[in-house]
């Protein structure tokens, strides 16, 4: 099929093309850059929503409710159309988020109105976080006006790909061995609501609490995806960049098995939306996104167009000398750049 | 003065010129670059130990107490030659860590066989984590067999720094609000050696416990710089490329103040280096910094070349359109690159 068509299939609600470019862009073929090359203008409307947490937390149940109330929601707000996009960067295996698919794909089947998809490959477009962005670009484009990012586990990974999202939910519960899992690398620092799950379990106040005070050694930082060289614009350590009204991140109590909580969750997130809309932070983290990604594309194919213009083993010949310390840092690279031209 | 020379200088145990050349190396000058270059097949020789904690948990009389029982160890151990390369990544301002160095000054002041510098400078080099790596090589070929890398604060730069080391010491202290704090941003996947400093206070079990379910929470990874792109060869997510025996990090408990639990210390520190050694992990970790320093500076200057080669606002002009949803971020990258040529 022509990439047009496939795009133009996309943009009129057709799922299985849906399906079909989401597995094209994720596995980077020539045929998903072109369809989402088709989809990019259309980008932009979907309110991106990160949800992170660690295994235990119930998570997956929040995001099932979640989505159950913006499909009904309240007597007098309008249903949403919501995608879900599963990742979890910690496993080397895309069975859990897929047994985990299973599961929620029988609990909200058959409704057109929801879409679910778990990153199934790795790696692929120079990243996870890339992949992920690509992905989001195309449910976007496909009209679904929520995008609830679902991540697992600590890491970078998973804070590089919490930092894609407009708004950011970090999801804990009471009890899970200690009340410090709270603090996952970084995560804190991008947090902008916090939830307390499973609130009906036992210490429910020292996991509040534990949050609270994370929340306050954590403190704002903006954000950036890039963490060396040349295109690091942003300042993150000073964190003196950031201006204008601070939003202070809600902790939030639910229970997922009986939706409690679940329209106050829901609220908070549209709260934040219209933080960013009135302080012009949408604008800045739709700035920061495309630019990093523009960034980062960029970068990569440089390095990738260098090394394959090099003569065979050239690098690792150069790299073998640095490692013998013959030349230093700064004269492998001297020498890569000399021999390529 | 000519770079041979200065170089010469430093390997001959000068210190005046070994500041000079700390200041240059810093600077990223080119007399910095050149004497770097001339140094460089000196170093490999000094253990690197990243020694990083929040303010408050008394670090700094820690490493203070840590060189002093190296100047003067126990009868029948060699006295050793230390350096300590302060950083501190989230201050705007050197002010902090030079402050400290004064202090620390006076105490060791007199000593030649220790040489103590803080980080006065930032970005240099692309990136804090390259100009710290830059000071400890020239240090190494300056011969001190310990060089010790005190850092501050949590973060990504933090992690990226303690990186660098072979042995990453992480300074805990009791009753610093909650316990929590002991989980930083990535720091305790990198933890070799735990320490809860100021043993005396009430709550020690508090924090002891606290780092232990951390620890257990944490999975050993594998190291890395970058996290992105075409140079990832190491995959931190599924940490499955450890292999061999594992090293099981200790949780010591100090007072700086009295020094009580340095010798302990020492000895833990002492025992990592040997397995390192025993298990290959010594060359593994040597080799992994080599190269990921090589493909970083390459990917900086590589993206420094490319922009500078472009007409005028080229970038921001490409960029505009890309905010602007006009073109996709591939299509931007294509752009940028076809006029290029």
């Amino acid at each position: 099929m022509v990439a047009v068509d496939l795009a133009q299939r996309v943009l009129a609600g057709d799922r299985l093309a849906l399906a079909r470019t989401l597995t094209q862009v994720e596995n980077g073929t020539e045929e998903g850059q072109l369809v989402l090359n088709q989809l990019f203008p259309h980008t932009g409307k979907a309110h991106l929503v990160g949800i992170t947490g660690a295994s235990g937390t119930g998570k997956s149940s929040l995001v099932n409710q979640l989505v159950r109330h913006y499909r009904k929601p309240d007597p007098g707000e309008t249903s949403k159309q919501v995608a879900i996009v599963a990742v979890d960067p910690t496993s080397p295996f895309s069975g859990g988020a897929i047994l985990g698919d299973r599961i929620r794909m029988r609990d909200l089947a058959g409704d057109p109105g929801v879409f679910i998809r778990s990153m199934a490959t790795r790696g692929s477009l120079g990243g996870i976080a890339s992949a992920t962005s690509a992905l989001v670009q195309v449910l976007d484009a496909a009209g679904y006006e929520l995008v609830l990012i679902e991540t697992v586990g600590a890491g970078q990974s998973e804070v590089d790909i919490a930092r894609l999202a407009h708004t950011t939910v970090v999801v804990e519960a009471p009890g899970l061995g200690d009340d410090i899992q709270a603090i996952k690398a970084g995560i804190m620092e991008i947090a902008d609501v916090l939830v307390v799950n499973k609130a009906d379990l036992q210490g429910v106040e020292n996991t509040e609490r534990a949050l609270r005070s994370a929340l306050n050694l954590s403190h704002p930082r903006p954000r950036r995806l890039l963490h060396h060289g040349r295109l690091e614009t942003i300042d993150e350590e000073s964190g003196s960049t950031h201006q204008g009204p601070m939003w202070q991140p809600p902790i939030l109590r639910t229970i997922a098995l009986d939706g409690t909580g679940i329209p106050g969750l829901s609220d908070a997130i549209a709260s934040h939306r219209a933080f960013l809309e009135s302080t012009g932070g949408w604008e800045e983290r739709e700035r920061w996104r495309l630019q990093t990604e523009f960034d980062l594309l960029l970068q990569n194919s440089l390095v990738e167009n260098f090394l394959a213009g090099l003569p065979g083993d050239e690098y690792q010949q150069v790299l073998g000398a640095l490692l013998e310390r013959r030349i230093s840092p700064l004269q492998a690279v001297a020498q890569l750049m000399d021999d390529a031209i």
